[in-house]
């Protein structure tokens, strides 16, 4: 049998990162970015639903943003509300919330260390979120 | 009642890199790295001990070095030769493997994206193993 791949997706005011299992669930790829608009409520969902055919997904992976106290964090509203829509225009996945928090610290950890400046750390987290999110899953799961 | 803080361990052929839990066992912090011989049998258990005493640990976590296939890796007899000694001294704790393939796997990747050297990535992953394999399995915990 052919296992259905897992989809990793981080939600942002603009964009949306996409990242995807290996066929063997082991690890995570970026595959694409997409531009959304909240405004005119353009979520790039027939987009994600080709990409969830094109790739055979089962499971997506949403981040979640949370505080180090474990309350939702900025965002986290909006991210809710884009889970919603998922939910309704999506129904042959099932859809997974991954705490983002410890993901961030540990990716601006490793990037401190190796002495890189807080605009470079906040671009290579933001371009690697979905990876991140997903690659948590993925290692909590196996 | 206060919490058992959780130790993190990096095990190498010449050091062993500590991490600590923070008293709320959220986020792990790198503390010491202790010169080892492993010819003459020394793995610095007193020190180890010490420390335990000190921050009140409760858990120790060692990384499993593993490969893909989930096979053990190089120097993975070492490190469970290691972890014998550590049981065999140290009756008070808890020992637990925590897989490292992925922690090492995402650091590397981070770095990759932040255009780090490759004589560089390793430094840098190598300098915070035992944070990376104490706060990964923070999150699974968590």
């Amino acid at each position: 049998m052919i296992k259905k791949r897992i989809m990793g997706l981080d939600y942002g005011s603009k964009t949306i990162g996409v990242a995807i299992s290996d066929p063997l669930n082991i690890t995570a790829q970026g595959i694409e970015t997409l531009n959304i608009n909240e405004i005119i409520k353009d979520f790039k969902i027939k987009k994600i639903k080709e990409l969830i055919k094109e790739y055979n997904v089962g499971t997506i992976v949403v981040g979640m943003p949370k505080n180090m106290d474990n309350s939702l964090g900025f965002r986290a509203e909006a991210t809710l509300n884009f889970i919603e829509i998922l939910k309704n225009k999506i129904k042959s996945v099932e859809i997974v919330l991954q705490d983002e928090r410890m993901t961030t610290i540990a990716a601006e950890r490793v990037l401190l260390e190796a002495d890189i400046s807080r605009k470079k750390r906040k671009k290579v987290v933001d371009k690697i979120a979905s990876v991140l999110i997903l690659q948590t899953y993925l290692d909590i799961k196996n």
